[in-house]
């Protein structure tokens, strides 16, 4: 398997946004756990898990809230790809308009607020999050990719595709 | 990056079918090749390409036709996952209802054939696609997983998932 040219280094990782109406859930992640704002629950997934199992996971783990697997809305991918190294961090996103249980009172990744979802791009959010939040929303799915190029220290391609 | 201990390794493939009104395209895969039978055209994604941009290229290389990234429905995930090693087998799955182009003459992977979608499960093919085929033509997207227990030398779990 080491020799097999394709096999890439991944970190795959889950976000999913529950809405309830026009109102959607965020985390006000403080500074202390870096990249502070803002932000849809999720987080790793672990080596044995299920990408939906473990984005219920997260969910439930950062707000109290229950989903079912089933119930998940699968919207998009977003991706940090370094060829130099073969990385790539994927993000996979759902939004969840069902739920169950109560919000925690004392949160592990920040405050918890039910914001107007016209409203959310008006709070402080890192720019990745501020871009990926409105996706969530249009019909489809999409697929956001930046590649790193390591000699010139920049993002050689940088895209937001929404398909059907 | 290797004392992370969620990275995992990844193979990451793509998948497209070629929808035509009633008729789908598939290739009829020799012997020779590898898992005979008939197949969505599809493969492998460079450590420096887009999911998108490779279902693009192999659909092109495969059969000669052409489609556009931004047609690209997502349909879903097909993993396979083994704990012990860190190793995820990805395949992303998208359909595609327009295109341009003409089929190769000789096509590299398999004589292609555009056949009934509802006759197509009658086919020869892989069991692991043919539980996947119908998935394409349902509302939403699907995530099949299985985890394969090296210990036991069995699947431990084997899920499939659609989403709304």
């Amino acid at each position: 398997m080491a020799n097999n040219p394709y096999i890439v280094q991944c970190g795959i990782y889950t976000m999913c946004i529950v809405q309830d109406g026009s109102r959607i859930l965020l985390a006000n992640r403080p500074d202390k756990l870096g990249f502070p704002g803002y932000i849809g629950p999720g987080g790793k997934v672990e080596p044995n898990e299920r990408i939906t199992a473990a984005a219920v996971r997260e969910l439930w783990e950062e707000t109290g809230l229950r989903v079912r697997e089933e119930d998940l809305i699968f919207k998009g991918i977003d991706e940090y790809v370094v060829p130099a190294t073969k990385y790539r961090y994927m993000v996979f996103n759902y939004l969840a308009t069902k739920y169950e249980g109560e919000l925690l009172q004392d949160p592990p990744e920040g405050e918890l607020a039910w914001v107007d979802r016209n409203e959310a791009a008006g709070l402080p959010m890192q720019s990745w999050f501020k871009r990926r939040l409105p996706l969530f929303f249009e019909p489809g799915t999409f697929e956001i990719c930046a590649v790193w190029d390591e000699e010139t220290k920049s993002e050689i391609e940088d895209r937001v595709i929404q398909l059907g």
